[in-house]
């Protein structure tokens, strides 16, 4: 049902004890990222779509944006033709439209094991993990500040996840690790516990610049400009400001030729208006920009049209997930996006729960089944998410990936050659017959149905006899059996040298920060 | 967000006591069936739909279905210009879906309070409870055999459902009761205990007779037979295969204008092929036949075209849920009813787990999701399904409903009048601002974001201040305290009177029997 690329692992050499390896080795499986042969859900009718493109264009010229404590931004939207009073810029019409046409509509980002090379943009959609939570939570050990032991599990989970295309960036916080050293630990984590594609730092220019020359080893200089070997997370600080930290990030990633995500992230009525149509005039107007800067910095610089906006509890204040409102700015972003001819990022198994239960997966699967159907190209958050994103639970990791299984089969579309057709098993069976033995389920029922290899499809006795389990309690027990199967991807011992020297020589260089 | 009808209990006379049992009273509020105002998601393009209807018409050709146990059918057939050989039926192609023609593409069924009448077809989707369980389960009582405390139970929590339209059919087997006295029970409770519409017997035309009548009871002679006060489960045993009690029934609804839903109930790989274009075949073909035999009976008698499709677990034969495939033949299918004009039913709260937990609510999640985009009419078991339908579970009950509301939200579609477009907000607040105090939030916030009455939307510290609580234990206090606020919509006492002598009558007829 998807391609399984080859076992990561390979013996070198020959030998009985190569061959045992081999027949013993964890088959570690991955897909290959979803190519969607089924059309997007589109919310919006054209006149819709116009009446915010006209909007957003308005809010552009009148209100403008903030670009705040960085000079040379502004003088580069002078430069090229914007209206700048202090740090506010405003745009002609239609002059951001048109910077962002320079911008790819997909790009290639390349791992190190070429085979988890992930094509962004498209019909295609990428996922990835959880990013940024300071909390970790499972079953045993409850809720508690996250570690860097935390984030190596969770990058060895993403690794030994066969529907996850992407190992993600801040899959936790290391609150173990000083604040201005610990981006140089988890880069070394993706680059050496992974082979999957992965993303770069974002919380300074200078750990950006990091993790550029992070890369440089892993991949070879000539290679990282030529090529994009990481997609970054650039948050806008909505409503319509820009700060240094974030620009200055993106400054470094699009010289050299890196993805950023341009995200906006929004708790609808706090950081935008209070409605749908409102805040996708604002979110595209967001996003028109911090693209069209990108490419002032680069033309060409690979961007992705981001969208992270969730409803708001008005009761309490707090942000709500899964909600129908999130859904319906999901699909009409998408819309905008594709016609910018952009890749598109939004979607994750959100949800606002404390613990992994139903509340959590009512959510989860409201938001991962918009994302499949409104074209979303990179899904950040895929797995992993709790609590609003304050926590990554180890089970909803499991959970949330065993569903990504499911969108790669629904994507698939309905196949409807001659086997598919089934006419001869029609014929076979007959009325009042049944269809298992018949030679069409003989010949298919292997590839027929997605399988889940989480959830219970026990008889209700055997389920009674094996512990009467919930799905919490099943995840928490394939966790473990993920991270005692794992064994690290191959990599040439002399990368790895050099990074883990990189790495201490950096932090060597600079007192420990927590900011 | 949703048509509110006033509250259903209406105090009679003046005076102090009712005003002050008009303000103490328990609001219950029910939404409008839901009119969509987005499209519907199709994922065959034209080529496959020709195939899969070029295919049913040669099933139906060639291979035919058979009308077992009932003569009368066949003689019908013969006459209308079937080929009949031994209870095998075969038509000339495009005879069936000739039949069809005169089926009305949508109707109204009355239910006894008219604000509470819904209309089955075009853009509107009806919701419906579970049907079937044998079992119940609760958070205190685990899992029992279902009994008439526990039905009546349910119909009350349906009454008190505010996105629950339709009171539904079997919502438990109340086991207690004698198989050929049940029926009796159930009616008598939907039409006392609620005011929604509900489902007629199905489990013998006899039964399908005193449903008939007890409606003439409720509703009047002369009103039923000019007016579908019913919407009945006419499942079809496939493959291809059409018994005599299910269209015994079928007969005495279609005859008295009552609305019949023919559907297949399939587990793929068993009764139907083992490929969703196979399965999609038959399912056509099965229910072109059904509808078309209702035509026979009554020209322009009242159906829906229902599919029923789960996958199956190739390892353990269990049926599976929630799944891409069972999703993507919901798509198809609506897509085939469309094309024939016909009101569509699919779809529900449906799971295979053994508890309310995130499994549960992943795959219910999914489906509730695609019969919302794959417009679907009439929803049945859309809330309290659990454990591959063996169980009506009270908590999943509560869990389900709530979710319904998110569908209605989602349904609206996205505003973009003036006051959507918040262009006025923009200005107001401008960048760096937030949005929380402004004026266009302060006007629009109470309707702004659909808002669960169930989840937790809590602070971290409250809800472990307030005990930590999972879905499940929510979902057990709503219960409780929907079952403690009920009272029952008002009825005519001597209708009521009259309703219960029927029954008593009936009941003392005939022997108790299990079968």
């Amino acid at each position: 049902m998807t391609e399984a690329a080859a076992p990561s692992r390979r013996t070198r050499g020959g030998g009985g004890a190569a061959r045992r390896a081999e027949r013993t080795a964890v088959r570690i499986e991955c897909a290959k990222y979803i190519e969607r042969k089924i059309p997007n859900f589109e919310v919006l009718d054209e006149a819709a779509l116009a009446i915010i493109e006209a909007n957003a264009e308005l809010v552009l010229e009148e209100i403008g944006v903030n670009f705040t404590g960085n000079p040379a931004s502004l003088e580069r939207w002078r430069a090229a033709g914007a209206d700048v009073q202090g740090e506010r810029v405003r745009f002609p019409r239609g002059m951001v439209r048109d910077l962002c046409k320079t911008a790819p509509a997909q790009f290639t980002q390349h791992a190190r094991n070429p085979d988890r090379n992930v094509v962004i943009g498209g019909k295609n959609l990428v996922t990835a993990p959880v990013y940024g939570p300071p909390f970790v939570r499972d079953l045993e050990g409850g809720r508690r500040y996250a570690t860097m032991a935390d984030f190596e599990k969770f990058v060895k989970l993403g690794y030994m996840s066969k529907y996850l295309h992407h190992s993600g960036g801040t899959v936790c916080e290391p609150t173990d690790v000083a604040v201005n050293k610990r981006h140089l630990d988890m880069l070394l984590a993706h680059m050496t516990m992974s082979d999957k594609p992965f993303m770069g730092s974002v919380t300074e220019p200078s750990r950006a610049q990091d993790s550029v020359e992070m890369c440089e080893i892993l991949f070879g200089k000539e290679f990282v400009q030529q090529n994009t070997v990481m997609t970054s997370l650039i948050n806008i600080n909505s409503p319509l400001t820009f700060d240094e930290t974030m620009m200055g990030a993106l400054e470094v990633y699009a010289r050299n030729n890196q993805a950023a995500i341009i995200s906006p992230f929004i708790v609808g009525g706090a950081m935008a208006p209070v409605s749908v149509a409102g805040t996708l005039t604002q979110v595209l107007a967001e996003v028109m920009v911090g693209i069209a800067y990108s490419q002032l910095i680069r033309p060409g610089a690979p961007v992705i049209f981001g969208t992270f906006v969730t409803s708001i509890d008005m009761n309490s204040g707090a942000p709500t997930f899964g909600t129908p409102e999130a859904s319906q700015i999901l699909y009409g972003a998408g819309q905008l996006a594709r016609r910018m001819n952009l890749p598109f990022r939004s979607g994750g198994g959100l949800c606002g729960s404390k613990l992994p239960d139903a509340q959590a997966a009512y959510e989860s699967a409201n938001t991962l089944n918009a994302a499949l159907m409104g074209g979303v190209n990179f899904m950040l958050h895929a797995c992993g998410w709790l609590e609003g994103g304050l926590v990554a639970s180890f089970e909803k990791f499991v959970m949330d990936a065993d569903q990504l299984g499911a969108l790669h089969k629904m994507a698939e579309g309905v196949a409807v050659d001659e086997n598919a057709q089934a006419l001869d098993a029609l014929r076979e069976v007959g009325p009042g017959g049944h269809f298992l033995g018949c030679a069409h389920t003989q010949a298919n029922f292997k590839q027929a149905f997605w399988r889940s290899d989480l959830l219970d499809y026990k008889p209700f006795e055997t389920w009674i006899d094996d512990g009467a389990r919930d799905t919490q309690s099943l995840a928490a027990a394939r966790v473990e059996k993920l991270l005692r199967d794992y064994t690290p991807p191959p990599l040439d011992p002399d990368i790895k040298a050099r990074l883990e020297a990189y790495v201490a020589e950096k932090k060597a260089s600079m007192p420990d920060a927590f900011t």
